[in-house]
């Protein structure tokens, strides 16, 4: 079984026009979110529906669309109303395709309000639609300031939620607000700043049943591992880096073939969830190969040195593990 | 022949007593910079030279440390007053000893001073002292604003002069403000905005006689380079995101094999430049080897692909080519 553990929504441009109106009014007067009829999302699913038929791919988990969360828009009611429904759209997508979809929530994480306010919608996600996990994205200011890092207690409401619900966080961040820096490639920075904080803390001492997969195959820091277990004894930690960076899932959202075998040969297979982020980024044909860039799995089979059993892990086992409740209704 | 053109200085207490009174006092009032006897410089690298020896190096190119810049501090005449002094004290090394040093400049990039004026400091250690490049941080705020990415024109005086003089820019940001991103992982980040914002521009075509290094490795973008292949494919880009990372230069202290023949691999052997960081972040003993993790050229010795005319590249070639001022004396 070929389990997909980071895709995100497709949804109809009437659920984009919703967040538009949103943003205008900032949702004062609270109108109250559309109703999309089932028929509209079958519409804007089925061609998904087919490429993830066509690559293989049996089941998909899907998010939101990490960028379009805006978790720095000003006043709070935006985002939570915005939360809320893209929430609402991934539960109604999952019901009418219970065999493929699983439903990942996003949080309403806005920077002026404490996450244990956040963590109510993970709560109604996971019990009232069965979502399987979250996403976490360390920088709710988008680019506009310093958030506390991912190691700080003041993230600790939420990984309180996440061991008690028994789901994972993906590490995703949202937009950015800054003109240098792109929302893809803040995603990469973004990424490399959470592993960092977290393995530098006390996060996986104070909640060792925490499950924490970090997307995009782990920003920069799988090809920057030297400077860092240098870091690593400069700084006496009780782990070695490599040791330290077991705590943490990967996933294969990165296209390339050569960055993905430097990955599995750096964390372990057993550390690797197989996903494409589709659509996103790589949601474009490559011309040398005829297929999209997100179109991963080519790219893993061809590795010839991986046993049936790491392709196993990779493609099913570690979602499964790691998602428990993915499988487990 | 051995060119390492990533060096920092190594300097003596002194030098860094005369900092930290430029930073309490914030240079008010200008009490001048101390002279440093040859003698104490002598005393200060012996141990340094040493290990240069004992690794096999020739020639190094030495540069201010670069999380010691402090381009931030205000006012402006305690960066500038800093910048001057330690650029000084290079030159007197270099002086010490001419067959193995090589001065690389670094400039008052105070984000309060425009770089048109930064860019004299650049041609006094040129023309005075025969330095062969400079560093260039993209993050003068040291992490507390949002600079113009290198991309912008704000960036072009520095580049007019670089030019002028025919010297390389070593991309390399200073320290950082930010709780949650350590100095030496906002060297990472910065080096992958600096890249994106570089290749994403006009700069390349405004001047192509420009030669632009990018230190360690590339931060993540080596790592990354699929995602940022489909997204100059979404972008419409007139060059393909391989083509035009044949812009820029990169040098190999990354302190990982795997990384290494990644890096090698990706952006050409003619585009890598030895380089090794020491002393840096690097400078402590693996335990695995014995050796310190900057210790660069084993590693790069037991890549067995690399052919022989690969190694005289980026040995030495490569660093002939770009930092061509370092060796037409």
């Amino acid at each position: 079984m070929i389990i997909d553990t980071h895709g995100h929504v497709v949804a109809p441009a009437e659920v984009y026009s919703y967040q538009a109106q949103l943003v205008a009014s900032r949702n004062n007067p609270d109108l109250g979110a559309p109703h999309i009829d089932d028929a509209l999302l079958e519409q804007s699913v089925a061609s998904h529906l087919e490429t993830l038929r066509k690559v293989g791919t049996d089941i998909q988990f899907i998010s939101p669309r990490p960028y379009h969360m805006m978790h720095s828009l000003q006043p709070y009611t935006v985002v939570q109303a915005w939360t809320r429904f893209v929430n609402d759209i991934i539960a109604q997508e999952v019901r009418l395709h219970p065999d493929v979809y699983r439903g990942v929530a996003a949080l309403p994480e806005s920077p002026t309000v404490a996450p244990s306010e956040w963590v109510s919608e993970l709560e109604r996600c996971v019990r009232e639609y069965h979502f399987v996990g979250c996403l976490l994205n360390p920088d709710p200011t988008e680019a506009q300031g310093t958030p506390p890092g991912l190691g700080e207690r003041y993230w600790y409401p939420v990984y309180e939620k996440l061991v008690e619900l028994n789901v994972p966080a993906l590490i995703h961040s949202a937009s950015s607000a800054s003109p240098r820096e792109s929302y893809t490639l803040h995603f990469i920075n973004e990424e490399s700043i959470a592993i960092l904080s977290l393995l530098e803390s006390d996060v996986f001492r104070d909640f060792p049943d925490l499950k924490i997969v970090v997307a995009h195959s782990g920003g920069a820091i799988p090809y920057q591992m030297g400077r860092f277990r240098a870091w690593a004894y400069r700084r006496h930690l009780p782990e070695t880096f490599d040791e330290s960076l077991r705590h943490l899932y990967f996933d294969t959202c990165n296209y390339s073939k050569d960055s993905l075998e430097l990955l599995i040969k750096t964390v372990g297979a057993d550390r690797v969830l197989f996903g494409t982020e589709n659509p996103g980024t790589g949601t474009v044909i490559d011309p040398a190969t005829g297929r999209t860039f997100d179109d991963v799995k080519p790219m893993i089979d061809s590795i010839e040195w991986l046993s049936a059993a790491d392709r196993q892990l990779i493609y099913e086992d570690n979602a499964r593990k790691v998602y428990s409740r993915a499988f487990n209704k």
